[in-house]
């Protein structure tokens, strides 16, 4: 039986000791403040907001929601980024996807000042990053690295097995493990026979939000396995992976709930952080 | 017996068509000017700047070298680049590989002005390239994937894996082969087992700089093979691959010399005139 990698306890873990730096910024009279924008109603978008604004109090960090109409118009969205861009107390600014379709969300995200784009979006910090200079990490694949360190898990030489080519999850991540030396492999929806590949991984990592996608017969035995994946069912949530087939197959599995998800939210709290201190030369 | 790629046809095809659009920009005022900027006498190094400006001359671009001393510090080099940033008749400013080791290249990559960029290696023209917008191409890769164009080879769900993960080739090189919705691996210096790997691969791109890395018994059946080595024995070149086994079991493989050699040069003429016309509103 698969080790269970914690992402919820190594989460609390890293934001009690974000808070502490925190507490040391506002003695220094430095308060970190992070914006959110939120277009339209979507439900998980609400729940996901929410997540955050709990962690944010809890580690002292000023959190401020923009709700926006769904009808909300490109031009205002664009106003409200420049509003906040040259607001000096905001530190971090970040849109919650999805937007509405009205929304050009690349363009709007390239309007970010680097310096407060705390989710890694915008062409330079996305260029820094592949680079290797982290100036800001996209929450998920810094929550990843930070759980396969925790458990003392080297991806050097590995074959990491990445689903989803996403902006946020996978192709940051391809770029940090490529950085950690492993060997890389990014699949997506237009990849045929995807157990060819997952099968070969040493670490395989699903972002692809599809449940139940991976199955026991798709992983190598000993395998580790990291499941991205948030799927709504019902009141519930649960992964990319068939966990309960699976875990037994594999050397070490994170659960969902309580894996990434709370890391991520993590995460991106201690991005907020950074900004903040560097903003202050701290 | 493979079909062979023959990148030095294709590069002449494209330089053709390139002049066409040069004499054009000509008649309008416009002419195209690239500064290359070379630190030291790296031998391989001044053979490339020969054949660049002897394709630059071609096709009626004016391309300017300037040639440093080996000593140059970091001061000197930034002060140039500062200078032809600031030189409005400048479009395009590429500083050679290798450079001294008293530099620091990335540096002094970030500080080119990314509407001259030619090479694709300032941050936010990362960002952008990895984000689907093309403000300008790397040029090994933009030909490799005008080569796979041209023989009509698509590669959408073909597994391509790339040997190398420079931020010239292989990094950039994963971005557009994702784009074109292939399955990307990427392996490098520390991946164990090449063979594992190569061997699954459709199209095959090995960017090692090794000689005869890639034996038949590395390849798969009727796999593509692209040789971007480009390896020196005394006067004569040769590729990262063991044409003479390799060729008879691939379905379509490219030569060195004459393979994607000329058609980065070729496509790096190409980046220098589509930052010209952008620069001129054409």
């Amino acid at each position: 039986m698969a080790q269970l990698l914690d992402g919820q306890k190594l989460a609390n873990i890293r934001a009690t000791k974000l808070k502490k730096q925190v507490d040391e910024l506002k003695k220094q009279g430095v308060q970190p403040f992070f914006s959110v924008i939120n277009i339209g109603d979507d439900i998980s978008s609400k729940i996901y907001l929410k997540s955050k604004k709990k962690l944010a109090t809890k580690i002292g960090i000023k959190q401020k929601n923009f709700q926006l109409d769904s009808a909300t118009s490109q031009a205002e969205l664009l106003s409200l980024i420049a509003r906040l861009n040259s607001e000096s107390q905001v530190n971090g600014i970040m849109i919650q996807l999805p937007v509405p379709s009205q929304i050009n969300l690349n363009e709007a995200l390239s309007l970010i000042d680097p310096e407060k784009d705390v989710d890694c979006l915008t062409p330079s910090n996305v260029g820094r990053l592949w680079q290797g200079n982290h100036f800001v990490e996209p929450a998920t694949a810094h929550g990843i690295l930070a759980l396969l360190k925790h458990y003392q898990i080297d991806s050097s030489g590995k074959h990491v097995v990445i689903i989803g080519r996403s902006s946020i999850v996978g192709k940051p991540l391809a770029a940090l493990m490529l950085e950690q030396d492993a060997t890389v492999s990014v699949l997506h929806t237009k990849t045929n026979n995807l157990a060819k590949y997952t099968k070969e991984a040493d670490i395989l990592v699903s972002a692809a939000g599809q449940l139940g996608l991976i199955t026991e017969k798709m992983v190598k035995d000993n395998a580790i396995v990291i499941d991205v994946g948030i799927n709504r069912i019902g009141n519930q949530i649960a992964g990319d992976v068939d966990f309960q087939n699976v875990a037994p197959k594999v050397s070490y599995i994170t659960p969902v709930p309580g894996g990434i998800g709370p890391l991520t939210v993590e995460s991106l709290m201690e991005q907020v952080v950074k900004l903040a201190r560097r903003k202050n030369g701290r």
